[in-house]
């Protein structure tokens, strides 16, 4: 069941139902899922901490590291996923609201190539 | 387009567009991106930090608050979404691969109510 | 060498120390720093990620665990001294900083039993 | 009152008195200090979000960049000593610990030049 054919209604379902069956919706808290989320982000971050950009970037090509950082990334989107479930979040709606929030701060025409205001690499722009 | 016919595929595009209008995969390393998910998992908990586990819970009905931490969640996805793109990772398929293994290492008649073996709770069973 | 005798320049001078003799300043950009105490911050936070607020509590009192979270709190600490090494910023002039930038900024006696203008507990005051 | 004659345990005097003037005990469980504490060290990994390993670096040579820098490291240190304030721990004895104990686990005549056992550069080793 691939990222085309899967709805994230679907990833929903798949963790509640794991989370149910384990009577662990008493765990759940805002509180302590945001937590857990920033915890396992963190555990993403580990495979990339003393990597080089380019390093970090050759991962793609490298099979064993890129199932360890996909598993990683799937423990951060199921504590996602699980919020979104507690709180009754649209993930989609939330996501396409902030990408149309961020088309109004970064003007497309005014960020090509900057990632901000501060970048030193165009600050002379 | 809620996430009941939003597929993670349309998401995916979604960012990489909005990427790739500003040029920006030359500051998306898998090393840049992990510290970016990171920092927006930090800014989710931030809204959690000094309340208590009830506090926390009762932001669902609170929706000023419950649209602040909507955003902060969608942050986290984008850069998710971006990694994904990035790395080529099918996130569906990284997830359920992922549920699947901790299907075995937390059976659900074991693990019922307990977080772990270290569960003060249930420290004796 | 206990906390009473210990200059926080003593401190410094054991991380560079262990920092030189392995040739590792190349590793040591701010950069990675900053990633790395974020990750070591991460595995503190994970002693406590399931606890309620009263079990975090009572860590105090369990020797094992304490010793756990003292070697993570001190891995946060090295960090924190090697980046201070590596940009030559004086930590106790920072706090002292910081703390008087916060004394006007929460005034005691506007602040007295509450974290911020947030607090719900003393939101009708 | 510069790192030169400061104590750790001075730092964690004014610490114990800022949060003692304000009541804030009843916020500072290890569960509220340890998200705490990686929050603001989050914070200090958004100053170095998307520079190069190379601007990072000259961040020491940029006096506003690095005030700001040296005021969320501040920020880090504060939630250290708070929690050591509450949890009993002796920073200075668990710094030393921690640094003996990682002697033996990367022998300097070993890991000269070497992050790890993974290090890309010196795989062939």
């Amino acid at each position: 069941m691939p990222d085309r054919e899967t709805t994230v209604a679907r990833l929903r379902e798949l963790v509640e139902d794991f989370v149910a069956r384990r009577d662990w919706h008493q765990f759940h808290t805002p509180k302590n899922l945001a937590m857990s989320l920033a915890i396992e982000a963190a555990e993403l971050m580990e495979h990339f901490q003393w990597l080089t950009a380019e390093q970090s970037c050759a991962v793609v090509g490298e099979p064993k590291k890129l199932a360890e950082v996909s598993e990683e990334l799937a423990d951060v989107l199921c504590y996602a996923l699980a919020m979104a479930n507690e709180l009754g979040i649209d993930l989609s709606a939330a996501i396409q609201a902030k990408l149309a929030k961020n088309e109004q701060k970064y003007p497309a025409d005014q960020y090509r190539g900057r990632f901000g205001p501060d970048d030193p690499n165009t600050a002379g722009r």
